[in-house]
C-alpha cells in the first residue's frame, strides 16, 4: 500500500495566508450521503430574454435602458450593499458596542450579450476584454477606494441570482477582514523570510508538481496546500506583480488561456457548469498606491461548494461555523482528480 | 421618520469575540430575490423508521444494534472526521508547508426515541436530560482533550443528513481556530477591562432590552450586536460560568426552559422548523482544566441560515468569502421581528 499517511489519517495544515488551520479528515468520503441533494443548473436558460435584467436591451429596476452591448457591460448595482454617501453611525464607543461609516460602490459587469454563456465556453480573446476591463476597475475605482472586490458568484448553488455570465465589484474605503488577513500575513512573511508569501509558494509549487492543476507560461493553478473547500484553487502569476493593472498584454491573454483551461476542467469533473465563488485579491488601493507594497502578491481564489457529484455539495455548517474549518479529502488527492477526471468514481468512492 | 440611521444606510459592527468586523447594510432588503429557493423541510418523517441508524433498535453501519433507548442515546460516530490514534503526518517543518497531528474522537447524541419530534416540541424535563448529557460529555471528553465541541446541525439546509433529532460532539487534541480566537479575545479583554466580556455584555444588553429575544432568571438569549447571519443569536448566563458542567440543577432546568422559549420562536417566525447550527462554546479543557480561565465564560451561538421566509436563505458567499461578512437587516430588526413575528411581512419586505 503506497498511500501516504496523510491521504489516510486526519491531520491539520496550516494555512499561511489567513494563519488558520484546516483539518483534513481524508478517511470521511467513505460515509455514505443521505442529506440533501442539489438541483443540477438547468440547461434551459435562453441566450437572449428581453425580461432578463442583465441581457442587451433590457429595462433595469431603476428604469435604465441596457445598450445593445456586444462585449462586456458594466453598470450599478441597484441594490448595493455599499453606496458613496453613507453617514457615520455614531458609535457611543464602547469596546462592546463598536461601529464605524463604510463608504463605496457595488458594480455588476455582464461577462458577454448571451446568457447562456460561461466564461470556459467564450473564445479566449473574449475572457481578455474581461480581464482588461477588471484591470481598468482596478484603476479606476482604486483610485479613491482602499479595496476592489472583483467576484463572481456562478451558480444557485452560490446565491447567484441571475444565470447571466457575470461579476460583481463592490469597493470600499475600508480593508475587509480578509484583506486585512491577507495584508497582515504577507506582510509578516516577507519580513521574517526575505521573499513574498506567494511568490515563493508559485516557486515551490511549480517545482514539486503534486498540487498543480493548470500552468503556463506565465500562470499557475494549483490546489493550494491548505485548501479549504473540497476543490479549491490559487491562481498565481509566476512574476511578481501587485495588481491586476500591472499585468502585460501577454501576461492577460495568457491569464485567459489559463482560466479557460482551469474553467473547463472543473466543468469536465462532474459534467456539469462547475458552481463555484471566485475573487482576485491585489495589493490595496486608495492611500495604498504610494505605500510599499512588495510584500503582496496577485492571487485570485476560486471556492467551488460541490464535493461528490454535481448534486451532493460540501456544507460547511456546525464544527465548521463552531470550531474549525474541515475537509473530507486531501489537497492532492483533488488534484488528481481534476487532472484525471474520468477515474474520480474510482478516487472519490473507494479511499 | 423616526428609523435610526443604521436601519437605513450601511456601516460596520464590530465582533469582539471573534476580533472582525461585519458590514451591515439594510436597506439591501428591498432588492428583489430571483435566486435559488430552498424545499422546505418534510412534514412527513415517521416516529418510527426501522431503516432510519438513529431510531431504537435500528442496526448502524457498523453492525451495531442500538438500544430500545426511551431518553437520549449515544454512540461513537461510524465516520468520524477526528480518530484517536492518527499518526504524526511528518511536516517538513517548511514555513509554507506546516501541518501537525490531530487526534480526537466524534460522537452522536439522540436526543430523543421519536423521529418526528425537535427540541422546541420535547418536554423542560426531556430537553434537560439532553443538557445533562452534554454536561457529562464535557466531564468525560474534556479529562483527555483539549477542547469538547458540542454542536446540532438542523435542517437539511444545514448539511444534517438524518431527520432524526441528534447533535454531534467532536473533541480534539488541539484547539479549534475559532476557540483559539474565542479564547484570545476574552482573555485580551478581561486583561484590558477588569470583566469578562460576555459577563459585561450580558449585563449591558438586559439592561438595554434592544436586543432581547427572551430572557430568565438565569439566562438570556440576545441577537449580538454583532451578528452576522440573519436570525443569529447568542445565549449567554447571567452568572459567570466557565464549563456546561459547572450548571446547577436550577440553571439547567432554566435552560431547557430558555432554550424551548427560544426555539418556538425560530419556529414561528417563518411558521417552519427552523434550520440552524448551533454549539456551545465553554472555556477549553484537558491541560487547561489546571489553569486560570476567569476570562471565559459559557455561552451558545445559533447561527440559522434563512433571511426572508422558509425557503429563502442569506448565502454567504463571493464578497462573504472573499473580503466580509455582510448582513441585510439590522440586528435590531431581527429582534423584532422575532418578538413580532406577526408582523415580519410588513418590516422585512418594506424597509
Ligand atoms: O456529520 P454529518 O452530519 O453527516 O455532516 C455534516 O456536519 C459536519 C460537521 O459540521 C460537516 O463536516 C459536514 O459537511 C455536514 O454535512
Ligand atoms: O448580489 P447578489 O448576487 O444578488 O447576491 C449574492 O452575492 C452577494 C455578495 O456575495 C451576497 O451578499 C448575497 O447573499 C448573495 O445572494
Amino acid at each position: 500500500d503506497v498511500t501516504p499517511q496523510t491521504a489516510k489519517h486526519q491531520h491539520l495544515r496550516y494555512n499561511p495566508l489567513r494563519d488558520s488551520w484546516v483539518l483534513v479528515s481524508a478517511h470521511r468520503m467513505k460515509r455514505p450521503w443521505k442529506g440533501q441533494v442539489e438541483k443540477p443548473p438547468e440547461d434551459n436558460t435562453p441566450r437572449h430574454d428581453p425580461n432578463n435584467p442583465l441581457c442587451p436591451g433590457s429595462v433595469r429596476a431603476n428604469g435604465e435602458v441596457n445598450p445593445e452591448y456586444d462585449s462586456t457591460f458594466m453598470f450599478d448595482n441597484d441594490f448595493p450593499a455599499l453606496q458613496p454617501d453613507a453617514p457615520d453611525p455614531g458609535s457611543d464607543h464602547h469596546p462592546l458596542f463598536q461601529s464605524k461609516a463604510a463608504r463605496g460602490v457595488c458594480k455588476v459587469m455582464c461577462f458577454h450579450p448571451w446568457s447562456d454563456i460561461t466564461l470556459p465556453l467564450m473564445q479566449p480573446a473574449e475572457i481578455r476584454k474581461v480581464i482588461d476591463k477588471w484591470a481598468d476597475l482596478i484603476v479606476e475605482l482604486g483610485a479613491e477606494y482602499t479595496w476592489v472586490q472583483i467576484f463572481e458568484n456562478k451558480g444557485a448553488m452560490m446565491g447567484c441570482s441571475n444565470p447571466h455570465p457575470h461579476c460583481q465589484v463592490w469597493a470600499s474605503n475600508f480593508l475587509p477582514n480578509e484583506a486585512a488577513l491577507a495584508e497582515r500575513c504577507q506582510r509578516d512573511f516577507l519580513q521574517k523570510h526575505g521573499e513574498p508569501l506567494l511568490v515563493q509558494y508559485a516557486r515551490m509549487e511549480a517545482q514539486a508538481q503534486e498540487r498543480v492543476v493548470v500552468e503556463n507560461e506565465h500562470w499557475l493553478v494549483v490546489v493550494p496546500y491548505w485548501a479549504t473547500w473540497p476543490f479549491q484553487t490559487l491562481l498565481l502569476p509566476r512574476r511578481h506583480v501587485f495588481r491586476l493593472p500591472d499585468l502585460t498584454a501577454q501576461e492577460r491573454d495568457s491569464l485567459a488561456s489559463i482560466m479557460k483551461r482551469l474553467l473547463t476542467k472543473y466543468d469536465n469533473l462532474f459534467e456539469v457548469s462547475f458552481p463555484y465563488s471566485m475573487g482576485w485579491h491585489g495589493a490595496p488601493t486608495g492611500s495604498h498606491l504610494q505605500e510599499d507594497m512588495s510584500h503582496w502578491q496577485l492571487h485570485a481564489h476560486y471556492y467551488p461548494p460541490l464535493l461528490r457529484s454535481a448534486t451532493i455539495r460540501k456544507f460547511m455548517v456546525g464544527y465548521e461555523m463552531l470550531a474549525n474549518e474541515q475537509r473530507d479529502l486531501t489537497p492532492e488527492q483533488v488534484c488528481f482528480l481534476l487532472n484525471n477526471y474520468k477515474k474520480r468514481h474510482i478516487l472519490v468512492f473507494a479511499i
